[in-house]
């Protein structure tokens, strides 16, 4: 009902930051693909916690088991399923917050949705740990759009006042963002961002930012009008990831403040082939593919979970009271959601293309 | 595959521009609901053309004629159809732009989508007569909100650099935008963006905008986490109505600009109940209702028909081209686009509650 | 939620018996198909009514109207709804069955599903009418199957002790029943059904049968497991006919009485290509077609509505009552049942082969 | 696409016979439900190999882990996740089969579906091996059915020619099937059942059977019209049983051969309750449960694995082969079937129930 996504590829991810395990079935994998397990582990070694000073300090192995799916590595059109075992829950730095919730988690609201029978500790299935599995399915989606010559790149634009590069929404370059510990184009606006994440961690403080997201080598004619356009099914699982609070297609909220002439994307031919001039459509016409590179962009809200003393209830109690947030958190979860970004992007993409 | 959403409430939407009818099914519905038929030619009336100088000339009668669903106007639980006739086509105004696509419009990709034989003409399923069904539905589902107390209420924020007040997002008053010609809160705000309208009519150009929407008296404890979540299937459905090219939910993207601290929502009791002290998040945690209203703006791009003469190709000679385009177009699809919002909206929350 | 079915080509039907109309929405159909709209008549004509002496008098022109979803003719890609007209309500035949059900039908099933406010009149949505838009689907599916070389078929296999031939499971044969007013394999056999539902019409009461199904043309491979193969989609689509009981595949339940040495279906090498000596498995193993011919069958129990004085009781007073069912009946379903089943087996075999 | 079922509980199967591990994730359970862990595992118990002397020898602990979806025992509205481990295939024993598939089973269906990719080893993803996950998926929601005071249960009907007493359709009772080491009512019968398996073993043969089962406790409304009634969303799951070639509610086959006036089922006033006479309805009309007990027979082909030499062919070769099964199997899957149909009708109720 919820944690189940997908047409041709299915994605049902489970678990909670605290349970034995979480792990994603991927139903619907076109079978005789070797699966590159190293590349898998790099891409999650991405968003792994520790790997540089502004991430929490909770270390995870996260390397995924895959349980069923594949035939010696190779994928044999049965789902596939991925479990990575927890191993390092620290449970007891959630008890005060049983009864107390922290803002803008989903602590009360999942205790209102399950009649307070939600698991709270670590934030249970709404955790951003649950991102691991995601990232997962992406890395394995990520394979087969290669096959396909398809690429999913994300960076950080934007963090605080710090603002990257864009990507050129005409012709999208290989940034080698994968391989930078801070996936920025420009490394001189990495410094300010990194100057700004650690500015709000010192304050026991956090900061949100902007993900921009761009998809290369995709063909046109991809997608369905109306409710099952591109916009609509990358929308509806980039929602799926923590934090995220807004997503904007090419020009985006940029375009409201545009003249039609100055938006349009005129057409042209480029090496043979139709394209548009400019790409403020961000690849997508009436819902499908028109060619050029699909590119949009995410806003992260800061991590709700800061070390300032914040304004909370008793639930059982129902009165006002203060709440002091325990436990290992970062100060900035959009460095670590850009290879989410790009997992959620991967595999919807892959059910659209296939 | 397409044209069709929904989990309890099915929606499935039929009909192109110039197609002998639209219409919609909507499957689902409980029985028993005695419709108000006024109510709802009334809310259909707010998105229909000709009603102000600003809308297309087209006229449309625009009459839903329901053809199954209701005993003696009242629902009886089979899946209720509604048609409307398309009576006053002029088809031969696309005849040029079959082999021509017009910029930012889905001509094109269509076109590739259906290996051309999409239906061109007044843009054919992509048309933005196809809100008609859309608000038809919505303003069904709107009466059985109205039974739980639920409101839905849009006005646009923006128009180029012509700014609304926003909605209070602790507070959403009534604000009577329903019965408006033009639905903005301040009606001066509402003046400066009929002068932008009108100066890019004159033009022969268009422009775009921000519509802002909020949904009241909704209960905490609704939607479902990860891909279900409220903002998920309000984005997807949403993205349903042309010319929207982003979605945010509470601060959306100016989040990225704040630090946990100013953006997080702590709780407070007001009248005895638990509700947050700011409303930065929409009324939306983790995917779930958190009991505040919730509040949403989408971005509009400008009306990709404009008179300019614009870059184009031939897609049989694949060759570059001018295109002049001919026939009646909206300077600006933000003004009856607000109702649309709405509608969807409602359609997409009634789905939830039930 | 109930009235649609569907993958990649999506059925919505809605209407009721004596609603304004009836119809369906056709979503995903591939465009460029030039529909042969003679053929669908053709083939909606061997459900119609009044065409045969056993059939119901009522009149019906059931020409179906296509409003949206081609242009000239050819599918365009957008969903195809098509409309049928209701035009020789007899309501007033029903009065006695609002507060009185009629047994073995949904009168009293629907009452307690819709709170009493499901639509009576002839059925409603429950009706046998409903089956004319299923028709249509079929017609329109099928058109697309006879392009992949795949054909339909199906004929009365028994009704009370009067036996058809049954289909070679190897090698299905064209049997013209398409052309016949009685569709039958031997029309001998077909003689003596007549007389069967002849006797019964003139004792006032109804018989049930059995029809047989097969799908030739079929290649290997198709289907899904588990719960989305062939058997499983087949099933779930064919019991939304209306008195359909029961669905078996090739040996179905005669299989429980057999070794597996007699049931299994050994491969051998027929004109080059891998096929099995028998067809015991009706083309279907795990799910997943083995390229041999589908081959059904499907229980109908008699037609509930018979003339002779019936046990209800009176909802409003929860007391018993006599009933004597008014209006015009089919005394045996199963001859207007054959095409509709082929139907349902069209537009679900179209959904499994794209 | 395949592997996943339901609206309100998704259930996603996952493993092969001789993957890692094999499971299930279920989500959209109520939270706050104690799961009794000894009733599952008994539930389970009953389909485990080894327990009589007619099931295959393969030694399994079949001990689900639940990984995800509780907190201390009780369900918390997360995704519930159970990895049950393989740790005793043989899969030497299939390396004869890769090349040349086993008449009957989806080796030869699967290698066309899956372009010979699919693991064939146990039979892979088709194996009866997946039923103990689905055996869980039961176990666990019929916890939740037995709140409500519905109850499942199934028995053997037939086996060749023994047959067991029938369910009373009006009454059904309590009859302790779960209890008993071979599932039947009439021990007598189930004497007779057992000679005709232990026959079939001796000769190297396997023989098929039918089972009934009954739900009890269902209230009146319950199901939707169309695709979506009982008996639909019934048999599009019960086909997920390996095996399972028919299924029938109340007459079903039988109803072919009765007049109306025999098959209706009249109603009644009994204990103050609007009831029918007889059921031959199975308790199910239009689609909708119309209060009497729900009653369905499913037809299970032999094991299609047996001893005997068979006819096969050489993939590679394409050339007729001779086959000799090795391994371990069952000379009637019938038995341990009974909790697996009791289990997918458990699943598939609280679906619709909820």
């Amino acid at each position: 009902m919820s944690s189940t996504t997908g047409n041709k590829i299915k994605i049902s991810v489970f678990g909670q930051s605290h349970s034995k395990a979480i792990g994603v079935v991927i139903d619907g994998l076109p079978a005789g693909k070797k699966l590159d397990m190293e590349k898998i582990y790099a891409f999650m070694a991405r968003r792994a916690p520790g790997q540089n000073e502004y991430s929490t300090a909770r270390k995870e192995t996260d390397i995924p088991e895959i349980v069923s799916g594949t035939v010696n590595g190779v994928t044999c059109g049965a789902p596939l399923c991925a479990v990575i075992h927890n191993t390092n829950p620290h449970s007891a730095d959630y008890n005060n917050i049983i009864d107390t919730p922290r803002p803008s988690h989903a602590d009360f609201s999942g205790f209102m949705r399950y009649n307070g029978f939600n698991d709270v500790a670590g934030g249970g299935h709404f955790s951003g740990r649950l991102t691991a599995p995601l990232c997962f399915a992406g890395a394995v989606c990520m394979q087969y759009l290669e096959d396909m010559d398809i690429r999913v790149q994300a960076h950080i634009l934007k963090i605080k006042d710090a603002s990257d590069e864009s990507f050129d929404p005409i012709s999208v370059s290989e940034c080698g963002i994968d391989k930078k510990s801070f996936p920025v184009i420009s490394d001189k606006a990495g410094e300010k961002m990194r100057a700004e994440i650690e500015k709000a961690r010192e304050n026991g403080d956090s900061v949100g930012g902007i993900i921009e997201c761009a998809v290369t080598g995709i063909k046109a004619g991809l997608g369905d009008p109306m409710f099952d356009g591109v916009e609509n099914l990358l929308s509806k699982n980039i929602f799926a990831v923590p934090a995220v609070k807004g997503i904007e297609f090419g020009n985006g909220f940029d375009a409201a403040e545009l003249y039609g002439s100055e938006n349009n994307d005129g057409f042209c031919i480029r090496d043979g082939e139709i394209k548009t001039v400019t790409n403020n459509s961000g690849g997508i016409n009436g819902g499908i593919t028109n060619g050029m590179p699909i590119i949009f962009k995410t806003a992260l809200k800061p991590t709700p979970s800061i070390y300032k003393e914040q304004n909370s209830v008793s639930l059982s109690g129902k009165e006002e009271k203060k709440l002091q947030i325990k436990g290992r958190h970062d100060p900035c979860v959009v460095v670590r959601a850009v290879p989410v970004i790009e997992a959620v992007t991967a595999f919807t993409l892959l059910d659209i293309c296939l």
